[in-house]
């Protein structure tokens, strides 16, 4: 065992996290460090002088992570619930009621800013690019002349449908030529892929726990000009994911205003000690980088092809192609492979047959190298002959079940 | 150290939680057992069938807890965030755009789903009454007969401003001869106080993870009649907060729709595995009842008195008139307390100068006696004189701050 396994990380632990846990090569929730996870043997009460100290300085830690400070402007808004909550709240507080919205979208995220839209009754616009293309400043500029009310612009940054890279820096410049609000969903790329907010004219960025900082989930952070937010006074149409509200309490008292997820904050300062011991942005992105790369290569021994061209790919989460042999099927693919102690993810595309491998978490390259050596052993299992034939992304297939 | 001490509960923790946390005396997040967090050793993956078994098997769990069963039309919805997040998702998505919510206000609690409303933009009148005394099911049923075009009546159960207990039965009996649709905040009652769901005539009853079942904090859960939500469709003003949304997902692929808590969720199903072992509903509420006997009797001798009339009175929480002696002032009366291992809990009264002791989480009969002691005590240190002379309710006070 190694230093992702639960059981041998440190002494202490021994005891209780016995067996290792099934390691987690998804989008989140992730694997995690042991000691993130002992620091939830606490229990903290949230009116607390003490436990307030420690969110005041989760908020600061945040900003310093993101290269940007409260004194230059910037506030950390922290939201239970997952990243989706974190999203909709931007929406549901910042987009006054003659607003419009543009969203930028190549993936299930994308589209999922369109619904949360819809639900709110918010005017909205799309431009869409196909799943294995970026999104093109140019276009979006087309848009925002043909589109004067236009208010807000949103993107997903690393699409983990297929694992893209959305160019935000470009589609910043245009966003701030226009004068317009930028909203940034970076929820598996903040921590991991740097991200120069200043330059990049971002006003609302989004990210969780859970992702490349390496807490566990229950709750979201959204990192803001705070007089951005501050503008938006009266237009929340929900209590819970009013962002500005949860702001002023901040500001006020040092609290949230409805019950915080006390465990899943005390983990997160955990996350963020580790994640400085680690080197911060450029340390964690390294591993994620080598963790991918030893996938890809590990997968491209065994005939597996990644569904993105290398150009466009994230080290986040990868997309491949799921194999032709018929003796491949999915199901049998993900329990066998669980069954070893790896857990994938499945597909997410809409017109092409995929299953997903993340890189983040508390993996490193030995882990990706004995998944893919446990995902041979799987094939050959199936009956499957290796190395896989080369498939085209053309071949019509039956799609995978959507996951989440 | 005893039974709710984190380090010495079980032999398998002593090594990672040497220190004794503070007890909570507070209406959540509370103090937990160590076996419950211990519970979040654990990574889960969301998407993984393994899970999804035991967040279905939660589910069902609950609804036997509430003495209802799926055959009988009754389904559990987890959801994200605190315990306010579920009750505004039941008005966000079960109120058509044309309804009319009364709100039963006799607290801060009741005044929250006003905000709620108002927010969301949903139509909606209040009765009122004051902050010592239970809602009417005469003056509801004037109010029915006046506002024919209400759809949902909405009151709180045990309001955790003051403690007081409403009268459900009565309410639910009047809702339900008036046809209206019933919403009921259980959140610091469900699991210790009986309700019977029938006979009562609940629609949507809202509590959270981390109150009696004794859990912690990430999730509030809605059990609710499903063909009620499942009429529901086309209303949801909110995706993130959309219950028949996430109704379906649980019922399409048992899967949240969204990142879930998932290391909240473990320790659910150990808090839910205790919470049997303890006797369920009557055991648990028996210790809590026992709780607020022992607290009264030792506040009692110091010379305090309960805010409430105690007829009207839950064993939840418990409100205390502050001390008329001059040298009482509540922040340092807290600090004090919490130097000694003790966190209570401040006022939330608009008019009374009060503070409030919780008897809910793991907390027994000792632990209520060596708070008294402890309260004793860092009166003397303060200067107060003992016991404290009596105070008239009426007597004009500044209140203290507004705690969450």
């Amino acid at each position: 065992m190694k230093a992702s396994s639960g059981a041998s990380e440190t002494g202490s632990g021994q005891k209780i996290a016995t067996a290792r846990d099934k390691l987690l090569f998804t989008p989140g929730p992730l694997t995690t460090s042991l000691s993130v996870k002992q620091a939830m043997l606490h229990d903290a009460g949230s009116w607390h002088f003490e436990f307030n100290e420690l969110v005041a300085g989760m908020r600061d830690r945040l900003l310093r992570l993101a290269g940007v400070s409260r004194e230059s402007g910037w506030v950390t808004v922290l939201l239970q619930g997952s990243g989706t909550f974190g999203v909709e709240a931007v929406f549901q507080t910042c987009v006054p009621p003659n607003g419009r919205v543009a969203v930028l979208a190549n993936g299930a995220y994308g589209e999922r800013m369109v619904q949360m839209l819809q639900h709110a009754k918010i005017a909205h616009c799309v431009l869409r690019a196909e799943e294995d293309t970026p999104l093109a400043a140019a276009e979006l500029d087309g848009l925002l002349k043909r589109e004067p009310e236009v208010t807000h612009v949103a993107v997903v940054h690393c699409e983990t449908t297929t694992g893209i890279l959305n160019p935000i820096e470009a589609l910043g410049a245009v966003v701030k030529q226009h004068g317009r609000c930028f909203v940034v969903d970076a929820m598996s790329s903040f921590g991991a892929i740097p991200i120069d907010f200043e330059t990049t004219g971002i006003d609302f960025l989004i990210s969780s726990a859970n992702k490349c900082i390496e807490g566990v989930p229950g709750f979201s952070f959204v990192i803001c000009r705070r007089a951005v937010l501050a503008a938006c006074e009266g237009y929340a149409r929900s209590l819970s994911l009013d962002l500005l509200g949860q702001l002023k309490a901040f500001e006020k008292n040092g609290q949230f205003r409805y019950t915080p997820p006390t465990h899943a904050l005390l983990a997160f300062d955990q996350a963020l000690n580790e994640f400085e011991s680690e080197g911060g942005v450029a340390a964690r992105g390294a591993r994620y980088r080598r963790n991918h790369e030893t996938l890809i290569a590990g997968m491209a021994e065994l005939g597996f092809e990644p569904y993105l061209d290398p150009g466009v790919q994230s080290p986040i989460i990868t997309a491949f192609l799921s194999p032709a042999d018929p003796h491949f099927a999915f199901d049998q693919f993900y329990r066998k492979l669980s069954e070893r102690g790896f857990i994938i993810y499945p597909g997410k595309l809409t017109r092409v047959d995929t299953f997903r491998i993340g890189n983040i978490g508390r993996l490193f390259p030995e882990d990706m190298a004995q998944l893919a050596q446990a995902i041979g052993a799987v094939l050959l299992e199936m009956g499957c002959e290796l190395p896989l034939r080369k498939r085209s992304v053309l071949e019509p297939v039956e799609p995978v079940g959507v996951g989440t």
